[in-house]
């Protein structure tokens, strides 16, 4: 294990006075490029993407050899994105780019529920059950019960939220991932008049974002594994609440200690799943004719709107 | 003009001590996935890369509107990326990270001449001139005499160093953006027992990067201009020296003050091209049939190989 890079760096330190000079007055003269910025947000994000982009070139001390490689490497996620592979996505999530986005944009919040990565398999258009109906719409996998309360940060139930829940089937696929236009593995329903909310839905199991490409091969040469540990996506929203986009994760699940390929997990989402032998009467009396299932409880808790 | 950020960032100095804590570890983590990378400078790559790019989402508080923006714009470069068209190359450029990458493996070496970016139109095979040869080939332009010496960084001239250069013509473009396989205003010469060279060039122009792509709609949101300051690309080569990839700029153009887009500009390739009325005589006696002419001397020290 190396040590871990934590602080600023002291950029290019063991270079001469006269190189640290050359560097440092192209970084500033490149900045000073963009000063004629008209929107000063854009003229903000330029400067400091020139500021950390030449930092890191002149902390590593690039080769033109690497400079090459990373443009060859860029111009491979370029050619195998189209309108359903977004290996640039990819590369944000594994760079954990979109997990650092998501931590600055959903600030810790007193006691609501931590936010995580939004991922690729989201549709906009997925049916709505009842409450304690069932997701899985034909997708396989062990039946999963799982329920719970949606609450603001002050206790107070929240009823009528819209709850979208999506995950993968037992063989690791989201439906969008099968080319027969199937809708499987993904419903909304909405919290009752006490806050509660419950349904069916699937065990999560792991699997490994798509990794035939450039972002797989980097995965590859660096050690990591692509596989995601298990989990079932959720999307709240209910009015005056900020919109929570999380998982939950399934306590016991050796992918959490590997390392979740896009470091979504969070301590808090991790959530017990029991196991339920077969025969075990079912919340709802539903017949599973003699499979076993499992069952989680999940407390959502919304954070105020703006929070 | 907006304050330079100069400085190591204080990053998220403004969020909770719970908030930075979060953010922080997640950097810690996702450096830490690295740490099982076999080769240790792609470790050292890949966790620097991570301490930089998690800095620049951190500072700036990087939207996930922005985000998305970052992505499609990504994509964008990608797609219109292919054998003749290098969208990432230009990003890299107009960044300034080409120009960095060059002044960190170039580093200032005693008197020997500066290096700046080599750009995307060198080719491999220019034609085989005699000292005193004309590079034109045919490209239209103001014939220009162009002499130096050859030296190393003690001041003994480099007889048979390899010597390539090449520049656009006078509508600023380069014979590969044509489409007609022409080869013009390019060649190799060598310098002579002396270590000295002469060639007829063109007197250089300025020209726009391409820019109808997402690059140039970046520059034209940022208020840059994509043309870059008149020059005339060189390449030299000597056995036991370091290999010099240059231009010289013409002192007095316009755009040198305006800004060069790719920040190639050295004060010290700066070059004084004097005009010579119609009728001068000419260095070699060439009759150049009434038409005006320009020289420029340039004098070329070579560092040594592994400066
Ligand atoms: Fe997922
Ligand atoms: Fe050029």
């Amino acid at each position: 294990m190396t040590e871990q890079p934590t602080t600023a760096p002291d950029s290019a330190s063991t270079q001469s006075d006269e190189q640290q000079t050359v560097e440092e007055e192209l970084v500033a003269r490149v900045a000073a490029s963009f000063a004629g910025t008209a929107d000063p947000r854009l003229r903000q994000l330029m400067q400091s993407l020139v500021k950390y982009l030449h930092g890191f070139i002149r902390e590593v001390r690039l080769t033109e050899a690497e400079w090459n490689t990373a443009i060859t490497f860029l111009t491979e996620c370029g050619h195998i994105t189209d309108d359903t592979r977004q290996e640039f996505v990819l590369l944000s999530d594994v760079l954990g780019a979109s997990m650092q986005t998501i931590a600055v944009n959903n600030q810790a919040y007193q006691g609501a529920t931590e936010a995580t990565v939004f991922g690729p398999f989201f549709v906009d258009d997925a049916p709505e059950i009842p409450c304690g109906g069932d997701i899985a719409g034909g997708a396989t996998g062990q039946p999963c019960w799982i329920e719970g309360t949606v609450t603001d940060t002050d206790g107070r139930p929240v009823a009528g939220a819209r709850i979208e829940v999506w995950e993968c089937d037992e063989d690791g696929y989201y439906d969008v991932q099968y080319d027969d236009h199937r809708i499987a593995g993904r419903a909304h329903l909405f919290s009752d008049d006490n806050g509660w909310y419950r349904f069916w839905g699937l065990t999560p199991v792991p699997y490994p974002i798509p990794h035939d490409g450039p972002v797989g091969r980097m995965l590859e040469a660096t050690g990591r594994s692509p596989v995601r540990a298990a989990h079932l996506h959720f999307m709240v929203s209910a009015p005056h609440q900020r919109t929570l986009v999380t998982h939950i994760f399934v306590a016991g699940d050796p992918q959490i200690d590997i390392g979740d390929s896009v470091f979504g997990v969070k301590d808090s989402l991790i959530t017990r799943f029991d196991q339920q032998p077969a025969g075990t009467p079912t919340p709802d009396g539903r017949d599973l004719t003699g499979r076993s299932w499992a069952r989680a409880d999940f407390a959502i808790v919304l954070a105020p709107e703006g929070a």
